[in-house]
């Protein structure tokens, strides 16, 4: 280990950054008295508060429609796994978060989901220069109980660099 | 949206975190001139920085052996999602981590590695009560050119949470 | 396409083979009135039939217990794709087969499921001497309404050839 | 077991089929100085045999196009599996034809592929009134080495029964 010592990584400028989030419950209480189109839609126009692991993360949900929803993120650094480039788990993120709100976004008040299964295929890897990369997701078919959505992760330039799905599990209110 | 404005969320108090990070290229080029586990061991025992997504998400590498890593995380409000619980881009990039470590471990000298698919199964939900999680990998197979490793995540009662694999590709140094 | 007309495929000797099954909604309406496990072990030992698609494709459910299931098969030239080898769909189909047993033998009188999800890994080609092999299922976790099971394909000589998994939604009798 | 002896299963009129096929290897022999294309469009169209497995199991490839490739099926009794229901491994199997026929489709003389990972979903159940059933593929990205596929099933009143995709290994020739 003598070796790793004398590395110059010490010297390295130490990086931080500050992030900051609302109460979670507080945003997920008001949702409860919204249909699911409704509360996101209040979350991507900023009238309610992104989530934390989205502030964490430095992704954002930014439109929803009926089955759709399209979030958007900046790699950087602080995304970055430990062979130098953008963690997998950031698509991984940006779908299940996109997938999630797709099928949310056709759901009636009071109806809750929770994903039972996450898939995905890495197209291309990602660095600081990729982005702003946008999550699409749209939704291949809600039923009583299962309901499946597809996403697509695209580049700044456009360029398909993962794609995924979900298959969540919908209880319905009534 | 006016009944949205009504709503106490701008009277929760604002929660703020800071995390810092080193240069990911200088420890990826550090890394470079180790096998997989000499790498990995490096980082697990501190010789070696976590990399800056594990800054981000409070994750670590904490054990490393030929062919199985293990990740630790606690919880907590920052990986909230926007309907109030743990965010499954957790576990998924638990799992990611954990897999794609593993199958490093077994590499050689300048041997690379890239996620070509990640499947996560979900089990149960996770609050910031659940922590501290543990996700263990362990290698399935590792082949010329195609690698493939299973994780398990449990949470701090040792109860089976979340589950998934990773297939990656293998490029040989020769 | 002149130069196919002159390929030696009509001199081949044509192979044929003939299958025979029961009626399968008889089958089903015996097993109406037992338990999982009680309905498979009847198959399993044969005072049940096998189901048709087992034998049209020549593999057998030979072993059940609580949570497992073994599936067996000898491959040949009957499984062979158009690139002349054993069609991943063999092997995806003794998975969904013994996944959906390990999962239905802990099921209740009544119960009933159905496969929601199924992802095969391949880490082996099979040829027609590849066998006999084997698909030994167990369940990773029956909820209430979601149940996961995983399979591993092993040839004649114990090598794992393929593996996977299947999520099940299960519809409880009461 | 006695009460499974009196049921009336002995007496339920008894069921064969006889198929038949052509020696695989001389076929995939014919493949090997063809392109993709060219050898399954000879297949499509009958100059070269379908594959022993699409002769078990009824289906058949009817159309390709660079990129694209298109399997139909009728589903009958012989798919059916132990709870008189058509079994999930003839869409996985057909989702596994049509991927790699897709993906086949767009290489060059003596390059080869392999199926690495095959994910289905199951959104409908059949029967032998749900066909003809069509499942068609298309790729998603063809690389150096790993090319991914999507398929759809979809039955004869055009509704979407399954859908899945593949991950392939491509091997170049050169």
């Amino acid at each position: 280990m003598t070796q790793l010592a004398a590395l110059p990584l010490t010297s390295t400028p130490r990086r931080e950054r500050t992030f900051a989030w609302e109460d979670p419950r507080a945003a997920a209480r008001a949702g409860a008295a919204l249909s699911g189109i409704e509360y996101l839609r209040a979350i991507a126009t900023g009238a309610l508060p992104q989530p934390p692991i989205g502030m964490a993360l430095g992704m954002r949900l930014t439109q929803v429609s009926e089955g759709r929803a399209v979030f958007e993120c900046t790699p950087d650094e602080t995304h970055f796994n430990l062979i130098g480039t953008v963690h997998g788990g950031l698509a991984a993120t940006l779908i299940d978060s996109a997938t999630g709100c797709a099928i949310y976004s056709t759901l009636g008040l009071g109806d809750r989901w929770t994903t039972v299964n996450l898939s995905v295929d890495y197209l291309a890897g990602l660095d600081e220069h990729s982005g702003p990369i946008r999550c699409e997701a749209n939704v291949v078919r809600v039923g009583g109980t299962i309901a499946i959505a597809d996403a697509r992760v695209l580049d700044g330039r456009g360029a398909l660099v993962a794609r995924g799905s979900t298959t969540c599990l919908v209880r319905r209110a009534r």
